[in-house]
């Protein structure tokens, strides 16, 4: 089944303290998509400037992403500088130009509105329930957010939670959205808000996956690496490889096993986007690479039985 | 099998954002003790002065550890004073007052020579390597350590980790150590320098556990809580409750998948030991609640198959 993804498209600026790279490849929707594709077409909804270089757009054609949806307009693309601390934990925003995303209205294609499943990248919450108020007839749909939006529009970031099925999040906003400064009572608070299911992201420690029901609750660790390049795009590939993975399940029902496969795989998705800058892993990751690397992680994570 | 634990015995006083108690049963080796009793027959090396309160001696009895070789000499008990920040992820000490414990030289009694399990706690290294030369037939001892004797005792501390089977410590630790910050790599240059292996806690992250030969290697969570009370310890029960379930099992040879099950133990107890103050928890934890609690971690941890 395809699957909607909506988000910004940019070109990026990254400096870690190791290297520095301008104009990659970059923003939400981008990481997601490439992410998502391995496992179910993907129908990209955002917008780019004329100067969108030619190689991203093939790209996106070579992972048979449905461009549709892709709006090129007059101006520039959007653009993002960020720098990394050593530990690559937190990193600073240098400088943002909106350019062309400033006026952005994600209108979704007609051969998109029909599609089941849909991630509603990070971009601002009423762009996010205008895509969703799209779709006729959505199945399962995910919403990823961030700080900025919280602080600034929350009452639609409400609205938006109580819409979906699943909400995702780093840990840093659940504490501020919920003002709890625990995690498990954040995520069960936001359950309360609305979505069936909550993924609280941790980064390189992994993510907590919530679920409304009694005793649906997983945690997932990250897989170990021996370097870490470039963290952009991280959580948007975990996002996006979730969502893909429920898209080429396409159950009549999202159970909770099923989304903690899709954690499991949208964790190793993104241990390989931050092995190098931008997107540039994806380029030459197989299928067949990734699901070594399932297969690795759940056996370095394996308990098994325990009689104590 | 029994299990000689060696460390420090001291009362505390804690400060969190929310509470402060003084004169708490604290130290290393109360801590690991304590843990490591559920398991097995403990044997403690300290040393405490003559204002020791006797209620703690009682508690450490009704654990049927043994106390023969617990110092009791004239002068006051160490003592030491810390505050933790409102995330309990760091803490400052306030003070430290040696007293009795800066003239410690631990001796074994007789009876304690042969025991084939010993966890050296965090003490100097050159009084770990006194222990050690001790022990008559050492099977498996595992050492833990501080950031402190890694600045002032580097070279005893390389001895000693070059003749224990299992170093255990934390990630901040672990990256002064070996001057490596990604702890895969750390983990695995520790291993370099003797220990067959290396456990490196990440707090409420859980921890790595690491083996000399290839392909030895387990991420292991934390139990997720509602709520911290206090942190004081987790570390020292963590080892205690590894080196007790070992002791208890007593192998011919400490296998990988042993050690994984330990860590696992260790954890758990270290869970319920940051639920309240002190070793407040354990003195109503019951062998019924850890079992339930590690059944529980299993639950949560599992990924199941996938096919991906």
């Amino acid at each position: 089944m395809s699957l909607v993804i909506v988000g910004s498209i940019g070109l990026d600026t990254v400096k870690t303290t190791v290297e520095e790279h301008a104009n990659l490849l970059g923003g939400s929707a981008s990481y997601a998509a490439i992410a998502g594709a391995y496992y179910a077409p993907v129908q990209l909804v955002g917008i780019v400037g004329t100067d969108f270089p030619q190689e991203h757009v093939d790209f996106f054609k070579s992972r048979k992403i449905d461009l549709e949806g892709l709006q090129v307009v007059d101006g520039k693309t959007f653009r993002w500088s960020g720098e990394y601390s050593l530990d690559m934990n937190s990193r600073q925003t240098r400088s943002i130009e909106l350019n062309v995303f400033e006026k952005f209205s994600p209108e979704l294609p007609a051969s998109y509105r029909s599609s089941r499943f849909a991630l509603l990248g990070n971009i601002a919450p009423s762009l996010q329930l205008h895509v969703l108020d799209q779709l006729q007839s959505p199945h399962f749909v995910i919403a990823d957010t961030m700080d900025l939006w919280i602080d600034i529009a929350k009452p639609e970031l409400l609205q938006l939670i109580a819409r979906v099925d699943m909400l995702i999040l780093n840990d840093g906003e659940a504490r501020q959205l919920t003002g709890e400064n625990n995690l498990m009572k954040a995520g069960k608070h936001i359950c309360d808000l609305g979505p069936r299911y909550v993924a609280i992201k941790k980064g390189e420690h992994g993510c907590l996956l919530f679920g409304k029901k009694e005793g649906e609750f997983f945690q997932c660790g990250a897989f170990p690496l021996d370097s870490i390049l470039d963290p952009t795009g991280a959580g948007d590939t975990f996002a996006g490889g979730l969502a893909g993975f429920l898209a080429h399940s396409d159950q009549a029902e999202v159970t909770f096993d099923l989304l903690k496969k899709g954690v499991v795989i949208g964790s190793m998705l993104a241990s390989f986007n931050v092995e190098r800058f931008s997107m540039l892993r994806m380029k030459d990751l197989s299928f067949e690479e990734l699901q070594a690397r399932c297969q690795k992680f759940i056996q370095i994570s394996a308990i098994g039985s325990l009689e104590v």
